[in-house]
């Protein structure tokens, strides 16, 4: 039995610790939504490192576009993190272009995060694919439905996705080249938020 | 008396005739919703052009953006017209860079058109400007409150904005400028969409 989150309390731990959002959230499961435990669960297992950012909001950041060579379609978005200086960084920099580029090259992106779906989504996605599992054997059901959910998160969720540029980035997922910035940079780095648009879609 | 129109109304005006947002809404106002008496009297009031157009939907267009220098604030915007002939043309093009760039420099800009607005929303302003006028002599109250919500959909509605450049375009609102261009382009010209991110905001 796990218990039920809350966006409200990830983003509270969030503010706290300055850990990223599946690390919250894993914590607070952890924990049965515990604040308090989960604090002290974050900085066991991410070190003080994410202690000392806590508390201090992602507010400093870069606006990076990237347009198609053929102008049918674009990406805005935005990419946060504590200071100026890390904003004007040449890595954090590039790094705000290439999450504008992966994105304009995966049109299934919808989300951020896992934590942006719907809940009411997540389950309408996870009924059909129940349903689709209809046939199979009742004792891999559940297991089956759940690997299609996270199929379709990968498609729909963008720090779920590997990277377009895969040579560059050698498969990692937008999450990990994020967690690894924020490491290099020594400060929380936060994809607060992106648009796409795409002419005749 | 004035009848209410609904989106659809418009919109299935405008997809017959291609004629604009707030010409299309006027013709169905003075017809009391009658479709059929609607097309004709654009077709009398904007020449058969605006028919000529009739039926065609904007699924042509570009995607264009405008960062600020320093990168804390981007513009994504997307204008549509109805083939790629016009919308690779050289002029369609820096139309839409110059509308990004005004939605940077105009951090009050909400809504594409009036008609975006949801229609509480623009009843809760005019009850608030009724009130702050409520000193006034009763006759004019209302002029008073009408007059401060067209200067509020200034502010929000970007068709009402004059360019942020003067000079270039002299004065002209962006839904001049766009009447304009679907004059000289011969096609329906509809900024579709725009994102505006601001680091911090």
């Amino acid at each position: 039995m796990s218990t039920v989150i809350s966006a409200k309390q990830v983003k509270e731990l969030r503010d706290r610790t300055g850990a990223g959002m599946m690390d919250s959230k894993r914590a607070l499961e952890e924990t049965s939504g515990d604040l308090d435990a989960a604090v002290e669960l974050l900085r066991v297992r991410l070190g003080d490192k994410a202690l000392k950012m806590g508390g201090r909001e992602a507010t400093e950041g870069t606006v990076a576009s990237y347009i198609h060579g053929n102008g049918k379609v674009g990406v805005l978005v935005e990419v946060d993190c504590n200071t100026d200086f890390v904003a004007r960084n040449e890595d954090f920099m590039g790094f705000a272009r290439d999450v504008a580029l992966h994105i304009a090259a995966s049109p299934t992106t919808r989300y951020v995060s896992e934590h942006e779906i719907p809940e009411a989504d997540k389950q309408a996605e996870l009924r059909v694919f129940e349903q689709q599992a209809a046939d199979k054997p009742e004792n891999v059901r559940a297991k089956i439905a759940e690997g299609k959910l996270r199929k379709w998160m990968e498609e729909v969720v963008l720090l779920h996705q590997p990277h377009v540029n895969g040579d560059k980035y050698e498969g990692k997922t937008i999450e990990q080249i994020r967690a690894e910035l924020s490491g290099t940079t020594g400060e929380n780095v936060v994809i607060r938020r992106f648009a796409r648009f795409a002419v005749g879609a």
